[in-house]
């Protein structure tokens, strides 16, 4: 007899993001592995349950991926509830497959429950609707992957030919990033937005085009961030340029 | 002085995939404008708010979208809280740039509570993770439109170009879509999947080909459905073709 695994997604960043049956989940878990991520506020909903962090962080060194499957399996054999909770939705960059398949492989009972992704968090943020009648019927969620050159025009591709795109685990590469795209015919005045911490209340908007990412280091920007192209972008920037060139300002000010 | 209008997603289906905020702002909402599609459950929780239907149902008239956002300005002059509730995020197919442009000209404060979008849902229903290392690091969010030449071209390159690809509002076209993706260069034994009522105890989940979509018609889908396209759904169609056969003749007999 084993327990449930959940993989359940904490949302984009702010605790009360998460789905009402994630929280409830969570409230009566045994166990708890969760991203380094997630937010503190939402570890406290698993108030009986062990809390373990096994990943990602960037820039840090995670778990590997086989051991925290093979903790989750020897969780379920001694605990009901088994959470495994990630960022965002587990089936987007989330690597829930290899998961998956090794609960399958073990006969362990599993279930997914989904969350709002870091795209669609960074959107309410800036209040540009990522699909727009007449401007944009497609979006694309990619992970760039820069200075590898196999398989690099895959993801190029996937950006040129949506509408909108949201480039996820992107912002710390986010000049090379825009340099490629341009190599690749994306027009350099194409209009782009970087939000940091979305949802949560040091989210930075950021509205620029795709040369102006050439600048993204200046902007110094820690927390999980995507980067957003497209034409739906241009008027929300145009709009925010001078709050921009502000919060620039003053953010380079402080570290003086 | 007036109230503020929240932009709210329902989420999939299930009531409780509505985020914690969204669940208690509508706890507290003095009207509610919600499209047709939303869970009787999740109106529920507007325990003390109006409710008004307005919006999309397939094949279904709906109410116009500027004599929408008149309403909604309309209601944020009278009550505090005023919610706009739409299936899945708002951000995403939602339409709702156009109610923000509104809310803006009218200075009325506004906020968009975002929500667990469909393809997310039916991701989780699958047990298939939409990005998967190695196979897939790009997915493409569509809305198909066949029929028009116009921009037709469009979408079809955003769909060709992602790793993954999920079709929005187009179940009811699938064999179309399918033939004019296949005209495109799209293998004809692409995966596909085709998830109806994702996240609802009611829901179907139907593995095929992408020349296998040529048969939808057959299967009868009357609830929101997405389709899913790309190889991280080979395995998940290998494993459950003969439940998927099963299923298909359960609910032919059943109509007899």
């Amino acid at each position: 007899m084993s327990g449930k695994v959940y993989l359940i997604g904490a949302g984009p960043g702010a605790p009360d993001l998460i789905t009402v049956r994630g929280a409830e989940i969570l409230r009566r878990a045994d166990i708890v592995f969760h991203d380094a991520l997630v937010h503190l506020d939402t570890l406290t909903l698993a108030g009986n349950a062990e809390k373990i962090a096994v990943g990602k962080r960037c820039g840090k060194r995670s778990t590997a991926q086989r051991f925290i499957n093979k903790r989750l399996i020897d969780a379920a054999h001694r605990h009901a509830v088994v959470v495994r909770l990630k960022g965002g939705d587990p089936m987007l960059f989330g690597r829930a497959q290899e998961e998956i398949v090794a609960l399958q492989a073990a006969g362990i009972d599993y279930e997914v429950v989904p969350g709002v992704t870091a795209a669609l968090a960074a959107s309410a943020e800036l209040g540009v609707s990522l699909t727009q009648r007449g401007v944009s019927r497609s979006v694309a969620f990619v992970t760039p992957r820069v200075g590898e050159h196999e398989r690099e025009s895959e993801w190029i591709r996937s950006v040129l030919a949506a509408d909108s795109a949201v480039l996820y685990m992107a912002a710390g590469q986010a000049a090379q990033i825009a340099a490629a795209l341009q190599v690749a015919g994306m027009p350099a005045d194409t209009p782009a937005a970087v939000v940091e911490n979305a949802s949560l209340p040091e989210a930075r908007r950021l509205h620029t085009s795709l040369a102006g990412l050439a600048d993204a280091a200046q902007w110094q920007i820690s927390g999980p961030a995507v980067i957003m192209l497209g034409e739906v972008f241009r008027q929300a920037g145009a709009v925010s340029e001078e709050a921009v060139a502000d919060s620039m300002a003053r953010r380079v000010n402080s570290r003086r």
